[in-house]
């Protein structure tokens, strides 16, 4: 007799579009659907609608794995568990999330950041499937990162929030005051989409290539790199969201790593390799997605939190 | 027939004084001896005379616990594992530091830094007792961090080489150079003993608590635990260090971090219990030494690197 193939659900929960989707164990999504994230009710209601008519046309789930925008709950020994916390998106801060799929559907359901998901896919599917440290880092409407450390995302006392890190004022940039509603000049402030918007008026890619933002950008994101690789030590730093798709960034955000580094990290991965080091992502768009479904088949195959 | 109690050796090999010691599994020393770093041949052979002296009258050494100043090569797979990288220490660059003990005693050996040695002990014995993810940060000569996730120290690439990350500058600090030799005003070009000699002429200790210095000090830490919580989200952060001996710097340094966190950390841990969140190290002088002794027991333990 053959085994019957798993089939597992995945949600990617972003902050502007939900993703649902079936896949299989080697990531090929088998069914899928977008639609904006609106209020919470109607937008679980179109996630379970969805999951409950794949779940009758492919056979019960074996899992379901679900990467959601953030803050969230990742401690499994609180009430709270799965829930979303205090987030500025309106209406959902106490949303719980991976408690009302549970209640559905009688499968385990894995939980975890979108970023840390989009990490954990690039590992097994992606620009990172050789190495078991790495960042994921995704630079767009916020920046947000995950962090894998010996295969296995960090959590700790909440998950990393690497967006609100405060990078030094590049000297060209030394009057704008950033748009972080919160610290105003932290990285997310001065170097996502929207803090591009604010300071030029413009989105990236409209802006010539001698103007002086594309390295204010770079320089920024240099700094990111380089504070990762001083604090978590990755293999690999992958780079995706919206502002990353100017390909031209990529390069001068190695060169400013460098410089950040100042030859202090003596490792040929970076001195000689930058170009394999800080990388794009492979999985593209499909990055959170495929997380989600990484999510659903470790929550089979790895049902416990590891121990020590 | 009873159980013969484990003895074990353990190394602190530091830049500035190398500690030896016999432990056994409850970590107390049995017996310890120091003496300051001098040239690596001479260094190693008196650590070696020590080891080989307390071997006889212990009985044979269960493993050796080595946690050594850096950079070091902690991949298992290198042929370079278990030796000191470039360092500006003279003539310790490219020692062999695990082999040498390997190679005389037929034991299991363990290696990592020193500083995530300290996490370990003070999270097995001293102020991180009951947490799984830490940080130990040294601020003295230099500055360093040891980073255990899930119990397990943070390696990657290399290992967290924390003190060399760019804070930004403080409003009352912006003509002072630095005195980092790679990057001038990193956060050890700027807050490690040395550099406040270099400001001020004398010891943080000598100035008047109206002194500048103390809010200049607090600030770039206040910064540092701040990065620390946003990419590695520790469940607690132990400073110790000749510079953290000025107890009144500790609660500076607690208010910074509230300070660059903006609140946007929406933990309890952090926002009402802060003071048991950044804490003074348990074991003072001896978390070098007892890290080591942990060292040397996973060695025994856990004798292969986790696998997933």
């Amino acid at each position: 007799m053959t085994e019957v193939p798993r089939i597992f659900g995945a949600v990617e929960a972003g902050g502007t579009k939900f993703v649902v989707a079936i896949g299989n164990e080697s990531g090929e999504i088998l069914a899928q659907e977008r639609f904006p994230t609106a209020d919470p009710r109607s937008t679980l209601a179109t996630m379970q609608a969805f999951l409950r008519q794949q779940n009758q046309a492919f056979g019960a789930l074996a899992a379901i794995g679900l990467a959601s925008f953030g803050p969230v709950e990742l401690d499994k020994d609180s009430a709270r568990y799965g829930f979303i916390g205090r987030t500025p998106k309106a209406g959902w801060s106490d949303t719980d999330m991976a408690g009302t799929l549970a209640r559905e559907f009688g499968c385990p359901i894995g939980f975890d950041t979108d970023v840390n998901a989009a990490a954990l896919a690039e590992q097994r599917w992606g620009a990172a499937r050789d190495v078991s440290n790495l960042v994921y880092l995704t630079i767009g409407t916020g920046i947000g990162g995950g962090v894998i450390v010996d295969g296995v995302p960090i959590h700790g006392l909440m998950h990393p929030e690497i967006g609100h890190i405060h990078p030094r004022r590049h000297p060209l940039d030394v009057g704008f005051e950033g748009v972080c509603p919160f610290h105003g000049d932290c990285l997310e402030g001065l170097a996502s989409g929207p803090a591009i918007v604010a300071r030029t008026g413009v989105l990236l890619q409209q802006l010539d290539e001698a103007h002086p933002q594309w390295h204010i950008q770079a320089d920024y994101l240099g700094q990111l790199c380089a504070q990762l690789v001083l604090t978590v030590s990755p293999q690999r730093i992958v780079m995706g969201g919206g502002v990353m798709s100017q390909a031209r960034l990529l390069p001068l955000i190695r060169t400013r790593l460098l410089h950040w580094l100042g030859g202090y990290v003596d490792r040929s991965e970076i001195l000689s390799d930058i170009d394999r080091y800080v990388v794009a992502p492979e999985l593209g768009d499909d990055a959170g997605v495929c997380g989600a479904l990484v999510l659903a088949m470790e929550a089979v195959e790895r049902p416990r939190p590891r121990q020590y």
